[in-house]
Order: structure tokens, then C-alpha cells, then sequence
């Protein structure tokens, strides 16, 4: 049997979205257990809860990324969600029938984009991003649909795919997964949730509010899992 | 006759991209001349011709918009393009053949997504584009087919398009004209192309180089519209 090395060139490079949360966590871990070689992705844009980017860096390194590029966005300034508003409050619930106030306007659209024009940039056809169809299914960006849409365009869009012939790869896998099943796999895959930040308005040395949507969704997500959860609370 | 007054309740409010160059000024007025109520957007991203963004206050300014919004990003950092990268040197040619180096990658799918997601805080169904696929037909994000595919994404990316079941409108009236036309539509309108860049390397004052490509499409475009051209060089 002829031994065959494992080498950088035959790797393929993928662009990762990583907000710090559970979910891109996760979506993280899969890109490194598949073997791509990762630049990691983040975007400070004004967001409340920051301190999310510190999570994103501890992600990044646990998956040895190759790069993780943290871009400004002074998309806050356009307003229209309790997410970069402070004048708009973070609700205390999910709501089952409308698109919630923690949505920031066409925010996947926009990420998405920059990890499309970093992935021309950096010669990758592959973007890994967390989002879930399931437990958020009131944002319009987390839908399937929207999602093969995006990646039509993609593919018209950049000059990777129109030069070289070759599609440009969306991988959402998470997007079929409740949150508590993405953390079951992610615990399969290594992944230390205690790193993770979910919280809408978190203490900027990582405490969770407990109140806020994302935060009794994570909640009741770990004890759907049967996992222990690993969040530190304020109080 | 009753006399129906206009009123600010019945007009449409739209979101023009303006870089500050020629084309963005035409789409503005353009869009101004159908009796939108115009918010414009430009953006600094790093770009060397920065002074582009001074032109793009005069337009924004000239077609009385509602508001100019300049949003920051960050993703000059992400390299890729003579425009905003120091390191690569903007080409005095143009080429027939190839993507010019001074495409930056993604950057009207980016544009665009941040024009969508500010559309839908403030209400907006239209967005105006100047991009055109005649003269600039290697950059692959300015073709037709690409703009089609782009706003199959946004009816299903954003809360407005989902919830109103309007669909959102992507209007690119320079896509079929050469520039020596837009020129020309743009004259009849009213515009003034003193107030506009289009050199990739302006000086801080707003002269431009005169040997860049975008500088001798812009020459080349005067002279075949038979306009006199107020562009001041250098030298």
C-alpha cells in the first residue's frame, strides 16, 4: 500500500462566517473535520453584544484557521434592528409570527458577499456559514430558498466562478438541524460550547443576560440535547 | 378639475448607489427625473480615489436627496484590487479580454446588499444602480443576467419583499448605454460632470490622472457623445 501524504496543495481552502455564537461554532468545527483549510470570517457592525468577537477569535483559533479577518461594517448608522439600535429594545421572547426586531436587515446577505469577495480574493470555492432554517425560521435570510438564490447570483457574480468554471459551494449544514441537535454533533466534533457567546446583549467580559430571545432559545436548546450547559449568567 | 396636490405621502422613496463617478450621476438623476424621493448611499471602503466621495456628496446634493448615508467597510484589508491595494498598480490600458485588476472583488453584491437591507428600514421598494454592461462588460458583476439573479436573492432575503408581497425593484437604466450615451441622457438631465470623478487615482483635489482605463473610457466617451469634456487634469 503506497502511503499518500496529506498535502496543503491538495486542500482545498474554504471562507467560514463566524459570529462567536453556538450555531457558527459548530459550522466551524464541521469545516475542519472535512479538512479544509479555513480563513475564518467576522464583521464588527455595531452590534450590542461585541463582545462576541472575542468568542469568534477563541472559534478561529480552535480550528487553526489559516486567517481570521474581523472587517467593519458601519452598517449600525442604517438602523432598523434592536441588534445595532440602542434605542430599540431587545425582546424578552420569540415571537412565532413575524420577523423579529433582532433582525438586522439583509445582514446574511451582506456577510455573505464579503465572504464571496474574500473567497475570489483568496482563490476558495467553498463559504461555510451556520445559519438554521429551524429554530429561527422568521428570519427571511435563513431559508433554504434563500439560500440557493444566493448562490445562483454568487456564481454570476464573481470572476472565480466565471473564469475558472467551476461553482462556488454554499455549505449551510446546520441548516436542516434544530439547535439542539447542532450541538449534539457539535459535542461529537470537539466543540467547547463554553466558548461560545449567544446572548443579544451579553457583559463585555461574556456573561449571559438569561432573558433575551437567543438565550432561552440556547437554553432550552442544551436541555433538549441532554447536554450540560455551560453559559454563565449574570446572575 | 379637482387639484390633486402632490404629497410627499404618495411619492416612493428609493435608495441610488452614488460612487461620484459619471454613471452614478446620471442614475441619480435619472431616478430624481422619475419623482422618487431619493436616498443616497456611498460608501468608503477603502478606495483610493477617496476624493470620489466628495463628488458623491455634490450629486447626492444636487438631486435634493433625502438623506446621504457614507458607510464604512473594511474590506479594502481583504486585498484583491488595484483600488485598494497599494501594492498592485492601477493599469493605464484597458484590456478586451480579461477582468481588469481594478475589479474589486464582490463590491456590487456587496453595494447592493447594503442598499437592500437600508431599502427595508426605511420602506423603500427601488433601488438605482449605474452600472452599465457596455463598457465595463469584463467586470462579471455588471451583466445583465447577473442583476436578474440578484433580485430573485433579495425578494426572498429581505422582510419587506416576504411580508408586503412587493417585489423589489432593481433599476440599472445606463445597463444597455454606452458611456457616450449615458453622457448624453445625462446632459439632457441636467448633470453636471464637472462635479464628478471617475479617475482611480485622483488627486486630493480632484484632479484626475488622464492615463488610468477608467480616466481614458471617460475621455474616449466625451468625445464620441461630441460633448466638451470638463474633466481637469494634472496636468
Amino acid at each position: 500500500m503506497r502511503y499518500v501524504k496529506h498535502s496543503a496543495i491538495h486542500m482545498k481552502k474554504a471562507v467560514i462566517l463566524i459570529s462567536g455564537g453556538l450555531d457558527s461554532a459548530t459550522c466551524a468545527a464541521i469545516a475542519r473535520h472535512q479538512g479544509y483549510i479555513c480563513y475564518a470570517l467576522s464583521f464588527d457592525y455595531g452590534q450590542r453584544h461585541k463582545v462576541e468577537l472575542e468568542a469568534a477569535k477563541r472559534i478561529a483559533a480552535s480550528i487553526h484557521c489559516e486567517q481570521h479577518q474581523i472587517i467593519t461594517l458601519g452598517i449600525g448608522k442604517l438602523g432598523g434592528s434592536a441588534l445595532t439600535d440602542s434605542k430599540i429594545e431587545v425582546p424578552h421572547q420569540t415571537s412565532d409570527y413575524q420577523i423579529p426586531v433582532t433582525y438586522v436587515p439583509a445582514r446574511n446577505t451582506i456577510f455573505l458577499s464579503i465572504a464571496v469577495g474574500w473567497a475570489e480574493v483568496i482563490g476558495a470555492l467553498d463559504i461555510f456559514c451556520g445559519i438554521s432554517a429551524v429554530d429561527y425560521s422568521h428570519y427571511p435570510d435563513c431559508r433554504p430558498e434563500y439560500l440557493t438564490a444566493f448562490s445562483k447570483m454568487a456564481q454570476l457574480a464573481t470572476g472565480i466562478a466565471v473564469e475558472s468554471g467551476q461553482l462556488m459551494q454554499f455549505h449551510a449544514p446546520l441548516l436542516y438541524l434544530t439547535k439542539a441537535e447542532t450541538i449534539q454533533l457539535g459535542v461529537r466534533l470537539g466543540v467547547d460550547y463554553a466558548q461560545t457567546i449567544s446572548c443579544y446583549q451579553a457583559s463585555t467580559d461574556g456573561l449571559a443576560c438569561g432573558k433575551c430571545a437567543s438565550c432561552i432559545i440556547r437554553a432550552r436548546a442544551f436541555q433538549q440535547a441532554q447536554i450540560a450547559d455551560p453559559t454563565q449568567y449574570w446572575e
